[in-house]
């Protein structure tokens, strides 16, 4: 029998491009890590033998299976009752997918599932900036928004395992409509990088005099880091779209906290590179639009997990919180 | 020793005009009751001289303080963590006044203390629509809107014993301004008893062609309860009124839902009277701002505590929670 302080997790995160995967020891070392396609596999049995095949040696290299307490799975539309993937629109495997049996089929391994943004609240309690904290949102700014909601000490998943999903919710009633869900004014909708791709865009088009380096770029090549290089240069416009961008997120959290007010938001994900571009006005934001008895209290603060090791320690976590 | 199941719980309910109190039994029967004036003190030292004048012969009533578990108290900006009631506007008590502590210094009984939406929930998952429930939200509309949210069978009380400010949440940004707070569109602006007229009288003034009974009373007179009055005979605008404050409250709901995805949600307080009037629209926009897989699966129902109870039965049952 292996000491649980020697006990090792497997993480692996699932993504509409690639899966990557790591063997994680208690403190959040990554002891071996590894990736394979997820896009290319048009089934999940042929991608589950790749992924085993793939796996083998790492689960060798640190001793063998019995090394091994559980493997934990962040994926889109992930769900933690029911262990299921559930109509993910970016992955082939259209449907429901019942992975943690799956997994736990082939690797012999009990196996936990929830969504990425979720596994990084997990991750993020147990190795990074919520430490200890037992109040705490964590959000994602990536591609999509995501959002991860810890409540006396325990991640919510609501009474269906999907709860969470601050970035459907809607912050400006008829406004930009999404291009996946068709809804207007969703959160997703301004504070992703594709969000702020389409308000530079925006901003470009409602002011055509209005001289800005973003000009110097074909449109198809405006994204969030095309902003951030021209507003660091001093270009009005692209400071302009961050700081867009940090109003309406303000105003979101500002409502997240009046919900559940947590001690902390940790932010995560690429759009955190902008740093005091976009940090600034959501803080300013948030304050203005919160009751008086929430100003002032909630620590507004970046992720401490290194973005190539979040996924896989946010899915590793789970395994620790296994029964 | 008093066995557990024969033990009695006080449950007060301090509003801005009056304080009602009771005693309640397991099953939620109230034993005893009585109300006292809020409003006539100026100082909280008065307020609980005189209720606990008017508090002894009942306790003498139902046997002896040593009956009785504990007293639980509902209170505007009542917090359950410090057992203050923090700067409520409502109140002639101004700053911080440490109720927990005065109540059990004066009573010799523990005491717990929460604000009155956070009592009601409690009281509905001990003794009502919520009772076996763990995820839950209770959207209290009455002269302001609150809140209660029960996440993992726990009411959320947040870091610091404010969570669960629904009725203060943005839902339309630079819309109606609260006649409180300053805020700009905040849910309770649209979908109080006070919004309701301001709903009334927005839709009178920018229609002044339009006939509606609603101009039969002088504008003073315009309440919640007339616009339901002229509702219910058919007059068109009045309906209007009720269908666009469900609109509001749907959209509030679904932003709700995709936070916490809770198994029902459960309206309370004098809105409700309108019945169909706003819970048809309300269902209608909730469901058609939820992202799809939230659709069809939260239960929209009716507190099924009496409103005259409510307050005392939900007071009382933080005192079952006590440790």
């Amino acid at each position: 029998m292996i000491p649980v302080s020697q006990q090792l997790a497997i993480g692996i995160d699932i993504g509409g491009t690639n899966t990557v995967f790591g063997i994680v020891d208690h403190r959040g070392e990554i002891k071996y890590r590894g990736a394979i396609s997820t896009k290319k596999h048009q089934t999940i049995d042929t991608f589950i033998d790749e992924l085993y095949v793939a796996m083998a040696p790492a689960i060798e290299h640190v001793g063998g299976v019995e090394h091994i307490k559980g493997m934990g799975i962040g994926a889109p539309n992930g769900n933690y009752y029911t262990g299921t993937i559930d109509y993910a629109p970016n992955l082939n495997w259209k449907g429901i997918i019942p992975l943690a049996k799956i997994i736990n089929d082939k690797f012999n391994l009990p196996a936990a599932l929830t969504n990425d943004a979720n596994a990084a609240a997990v991750g993020e309690m147990m190795y990074g900036a919520a430490k200890g904290m037992r109040d705490f949102i964590m959000i994602t700014l990536g591609t999509g928004v995501g959002s991860g909601i810890v409540i006396n000490g325990q991640l919510v998943y609501g009474h269906d395992g999907f709860a969470g999903e601050l970035g459907h919710t809607i912050v400006i009633p008829g406004g930009r409509k999404h291009w996946s869900t068709g809804v207007h004014g969703c959160l997703e909708a301004y504070t992703s990088a594709t969000g702020v791709r389409l308000t530079a865009l925006e901003l470009m088009e409602k002011n055509p005099e209005t001289d800005t380096l973003l000009r110097n770029y074909p449109e198809n090549q405006i994204d969030s880091r095309v902003v951030y290089d021209c507003a660091i240069q001093g270009d009005e416009m692209a400071k302009e779209v961050y700081r867009y961008t940090g109003e309406i997120l303000g105003l979101a959290l500002a409502n997240a906290v009046m919900f559940s007010s947590p001690a902390a938001i940790i932010l995560f994900g690429g759009l955190c590179k902008a740093g005091d571009l976009i940090m600034a006005p959501t803080k300013e934001h948030m304050e203005k639009n919160l009751l008086t008895i929430f100003q002032n209290k909630v620590k507004l603060i970046y992720s401490e997990l290194k973005e190539a090791d979040a996924a896989i320690l946010g899915a590793s976590a789970l395994v620790w919180e296994l029964k």
